[in-house]
């Protein structure tokens, strides 16, 4: 029998997706289990979004563009502009999500072996998109005591070599929930720009920021016009994480003209969710101060309740919708399993997810979980009610 | 300022792409270009695909399972159980058109610098994704005077290095339109199996096969069942480009195992396509019985009227949608652009892709364009007509 290959055998498993069975197990035995496991947000989608493709008069469902089309480019470009942001439609390239736009600035940046370093904790999922571009992930670890801030710049510096390509930030963070600040911004263009490296940042939570404070896109820092490459989705913007609509956004030309032969070798981005995506760039302002103080409320309260549960520890995120926590166990694997395994209160469970998948560092995290706060505040109290009382008699 | 990746370099541009600015100039004069380069068929979507997203009731855009809905999953394994092809629907992985599916065989089964045979001429974008994928394409010709027949196997043979993972096969094929036959099939089968290879065929034109002959699918073929990889989407059977649905099929369990491991790390197919897709299996056998014909006399009266031409040799197509004809000039590239930018025949143009990026090996093909019989049979008669008058005056 042929054999798969290397790259297939590295490719890591869902971290949250071995946990499933074990849910799914509870939930045969009669048990609500809470799942804090999950991006997958319960707000609704905007009608107008939805109602777009009810009504659409396609005869022939064809390809776009591929770099999508360009009227509904010219709109996003607004959106850029309403929220400073200054680029053109020729800057952007409408993209399968967020990930496919990784893996377009990954192929066009990077070859086999090159080197990409990214702050950890970082989403799960760019150790996957990194081993099928066959290239590096050399982590540099921030810490839960400063909620996950930017490590010193003097970390990333003893990380370069020749091999070194790009630094990619995700921001605000998942999985931390930090928002990085204008200064930090500013000092990790100063590094890209000193070593010719390219700055990528994954905004797609962009309009999840609470307390006040404003985001800070590096396509707002001057100077870095030819070194910064933004990730954008309108997954978790409109809660429409099933469209598939990602952008890839760069001032430098040749990042654009490159990521486009990418995007022509695969036709097309979806033609029925641009439809929906473009009409949800009209919805209302009230729309996302709603699910704003939604967001707001449910991480008061998580943060509130997680507080209280003697040894845990947890960073206050000012944006997105995660938090990391950590438990006074050893393994938060073991812990997230046997909480679907073998416990209950008052009948419920809870799925978290163990955050050693969010960290290339072997070793690193281990007693760390991260919560999605998808669930609304009630459900947040049983659940976070859950883990304390779990954490009572949790013997490992 | 940082620079862009080798492998960005070397993704080839769309070899159509390069005449769209002089068609567009055609445009402007003018003239009505009759667009034979392109794979977007005119035909309507069915009724039923483009409904079922008009009445959904989804309130949340949710992320579908990674590798599909389990429900649209089972439908697809009926639909092959009709089409005589027996697989579970656990063989079967969702992507976001053919194009993924290929990108996740393709990471499933080679490393960097691993060899694919592929015959040539090929699906021009299978050395955009072997590029993006850092493979090496190997190119064993096929020749027009046997209508693209499958070369001698021991043409395969002597391109066996310890480098080679998998043979690729498009059936029917773009661009040649060449329906391969049981026999050659099964010549494939002995040859991977010796080798220990995987065979990956590109079935996505599976029901456009004419003059009573049927297709016979790698998956049909017993003791196969390792070896095999299907490619498949909805995108020409149902005319839904634009959906981006597509499959990897395969009994190789390893094989399923790992690309799902890419397609998590994706996070899922297009919701919205998948509803229409979904709903497309149950399109009445009248609306491809209609299709069939239509292309059959399309196919018909432009073979007809292409060997009328002094000089034009053109390969019969059992299959798909395209045909390969040599014309009596230098470069068929030159002759396509000059066709845009300086001829006209009843203020009528023609838009024809060069064969030239369907060949891996240099300098061959230089000749020969590419036709999609994608237009109505009176439009192809005029473009052919505008083919005709045009080579009587061409100089190269």
């Amino acid at each position: 029998m042929p054999s798969i290959s290397r790259k297939g055998t590295k490719m890591p498993e869902s971290p949250i997706r071995k946990l499933v069975p074990y849910a799914e197990e509870a939930n045969k035995k009669g048990r609500t289990v809470y799942y804090l496991n999950i991006g997958q947000p319960d707000i609704k989608t905007p009608s107008i979004a939805l109602d777009a493709v009810k009504i659409h008069s396609l005869d022939v469902l064809a390809y776009s563009r591929s770099e999508g089309a360009e009227e509904y480019r010219k709109k996003i470009a607004k959106y850029y502009y309403n929220n400073s942001i200054e680029v053109d439609y020729s800057d952007i390239i409408v993209t399968t999500g967020g990930s496919e736009a990784l893996l377009f600035a990954f192929g066009s940046i990077m070859d086999e072996d090159d080197e990409i370093i990214i702050p950890e904790p970082f989403y799960a999922n760019y150790n996957g998109f990194s081993i099928a571009s066959s290239i590096k992930v050399v982590p540099v670890i921030s810490n839960i005591d400063d909620n996950f801030a930017l490590p010193p710049i003097e970390e990333f510096e003893k990380l370069i070599t020749p091999k070194t390509k790009a630094i990619l930030i995700c921001n605000p963070g998942n999985p931390t929930g930090y928002l990085y600040s204008r200064e930090e911004i500013k000092k990790l263009a100063e590094i890209v720009k000193k070593h010719d490296l390219f700055l990528i940042a994954d905004e797609v939570y962009r309009e999840f920021v609470y307390d006040g404070v404003s985001h800070y896109s590096i396509l707002q820092e001057s100077g870095l016009e030819d070194y910064a490459i933004v990730i954008d989705s309108v997954s978790k913007r409109y809660s429409m994480c099933g469209a598939r609509i990602g952008y890839l956004v760069s001032k430098n030309k040749a990042v654009i003209q490159t990521a486009l032969k990418f995007a022509q070798a695969r036709l097309s981005p979806p033609t029925l969710a641009q439809i929906a995506a473009e009409a949800a760039l009209e919805t209302p302002q009230s729309y996302f101060d709603e699910v704003k103080e939604e967001y707001v409320k449910r991480r008061d309260v998580l943060i509130e309740e997680l507080q209280k549960i003697p040894g845990v520890k947890v960073a206050k995120p000012n944006g997105a919708f995660y938090c990391i926590a950590e438990l006074p166990v050893k393994s938060a694997e073991n812990f997230a399993r046997w909480l679907l395994e073998s416990f209950e209160y008052n009948n419920n469970t809870v799925m978290v997810a163990p955050a050693t998948g969010f960290y290339s560092t072997p070793g690193v995290g281990l007693n760390q979980i991260r919560i999605a706060y998808v669930l609304n505040e009630n459900s947040l109290k049983i659940a976070v009610e859950v883990i304390a009382e779990a954490l009572k008699v949790y013997k490992d």
